[in-house]
């Protein structure tokens, strides 16, 4: 039997650290996950985390050559290495991942954000094969993204490209916190949490009932949000609305930026599909120079949903093998 | 006598139409100018340039060749050749300069915007010689923008990447009007009719005396409130604080974007100094997320201030002719 060759593609986030092994065409043929927040030490999560993988590699029958760890993970830097402080993760300060990884093996180890994962991830396995320029944005616990331009990942100076989440989105301070210390990011207004921020604000301001008034704030997420929509919850439809225009006004700034052949959107606010993407597209379109207009596709993200971060984080080590 | 070579840079703008002839330290060796506004007729004003170009060239005594043509022009579509729909010309639609250009000329004709041709300039000529990933901002009469990643000009899918003038400055619609059709776009905000408009609204909100409150609307122009903010009118340091903090905020924005090593200023705006840039780098160090702070250098353009704009267009042959 030939010999297989895979990738590890892994994605820390502040409960779970998951990982796969994965083909070059996006089968993940081995996965497990880790519990995050039960390593207080940072070199002992990464010993452990390590150590994990490798009892599942040696789970899958066939021969197999690994060709190295893509790693997705908070404030991940990819110039680098390092992981900086992250606000959602248990460890302060910058940690050393890929020279801790580098520990245990000689292959290469690729850390950066998850925004910037999905978009690679977008590039190999995805919607965006064979576009030159495009961007992804993830709305998850918060919003991340990725800018593809000329075929090629943007790292920026510093290795921190792409960080939207905390840009601001009024000129003013705004007044929703920020789990990064400042006040009006896009992301406490455009995310999973976001929306759920923005169904109590409204729940307050309205007197109109939803059947999601019931819910306490640690209870309710964005999935029972958009289920409610789906039964027709006026507050909870207004909810996606609000929160679809914010993104489009963002989108039309992204697109003055880089002037992007297609966006995509990644994660679970993007599978509330036409009650999240009709107010962005419309919002983005209206907000757009007329230059601009009718011309960038607004796009679901192509990867599967199950473990999609994971095949972002592979894919990184596809895509140096490549170029 | 050896023979020389030399590129041409011609800027267009709603006023005048400038150009050089200028070699690759970016020494401008002869340079003229037509008045835009005077030909309705597109081709006849690319004729008249064109034949004015050839006058000016056969005045230099020495032997030279000519390598090409750069252009820089508002909506200036660096993939097409064309400008599309400029807000502040006297031609309206689309205008395929760069073929028209080619019925005279069989040397390269590169077209684009002002704020590209500016970051290209910057690149080869000034400040930002050996930076591989740098933003310059053009503060004129609007606000242009040029991003260089990786060492190339970001062109965008459909060539017209960096319109930051053009984005919103707030979610909601700003009243201000644009030339563009917009409302509340950046630049009517940060530019030098920008900073106007805000010493207009600034006079009429406060009671304060001001010696630029004997001043028509059409008779206010930047380098006036300069002066004045220099001699210590309140109401003028007022509303170069008030632009600069603007201007500030959207830094941050750019930075979360491509993360550069430095952002360029640019234009009569930035000749203010600090009066400009101590607000700006404050609101833009205020704004950023913490991975970025006290990383990114705010400086002021190294192109001769002296037809910046034409040694920034001329720049763009030099580029092609180097990369």
């Amino acid at each position: 039997m030939a010999t297989r060759q895979l990738v590890v593609g892994i994605d820390i986030g502040g409960t779970n650290t998951v990982f796969g092994l994965v083909d070059r065409e996006g089968n993940i043929l081995a996965e497990d996950r880790l519990k995050t927040s039960h390593y207080e030490d940072f070199e002992v999560f990464v010993a452990a985390l390590y150590e994990k993988i490798m009892v599942t590699r040696n789970k899958i029958e066939s021969d197999i050559q690994l060709l190295g760890f893509g790693i997705g993970a908070p404030m991940g830097n990819i110039n680098k290495g390092t992981i900086e402080y992250p606000a959602n993760l248990p460890w302060k300060g910058i940690m050393p991942l890929a020279d801790l990884f580098k520990r245990h093996t000689d292959l290469p180890v690729i850390v950066t954000n998850d925004g910037n994962a999905a978009a690679v991830g977008e590039m190999i396995y995805g919607g965006a094969k064979g576009m030159k320029n495009f961007v992804v944005i993830t709305l998850g616990t918060g919003l991340g993204s990725g800018f593809v331009i000329d075929g090629k990942l943007v790292y920026g100076h510093d290795g921190f490209a792409g960080e939207l989440g905390h840009t601001a989105v009024r000129p003013e301070p705004g007044n929703r916190e920020c789990g990064c210390g400042k006040k009006g990011c896009l992301e406490t207004y455009v995310s999973a949490t976001g929306l759920k921020r923005t169904m109590f604000k409204i729940m307050a301001d309205s007197i109109i009932p939803s059947e999601l008034r019931k819910y306490g704030f640690d209870e309710l997420d964005a999935e029972v949000i958009h289920q409610a929509a789906k039964r027709g919850d006026v507050l909870a439809k207004r909810a996606f609305e609000h929160t679809g225009k914010m993104l489009g006004y963002m989108l039309a700034n992204v697109v003055a930026h880089t002037n992007p052949e297609a966006i995509f959107l990644f994660g679970g606010l993007a599978l509330a599909k036409e009650l999240i993407f009709e107010p962005a597209k419309e919002s983005m379109e209206g907000t757009l120079l007329h230059i601009y207009k009718n011309k960038v596709k607004l796009l679901p993200s192509q990867l599967s949903t199950h473990n999609a971060a994971v095949l972002g984080a592979s894919s990184l080590i596809w895509s140096i093998k490549e170029s």
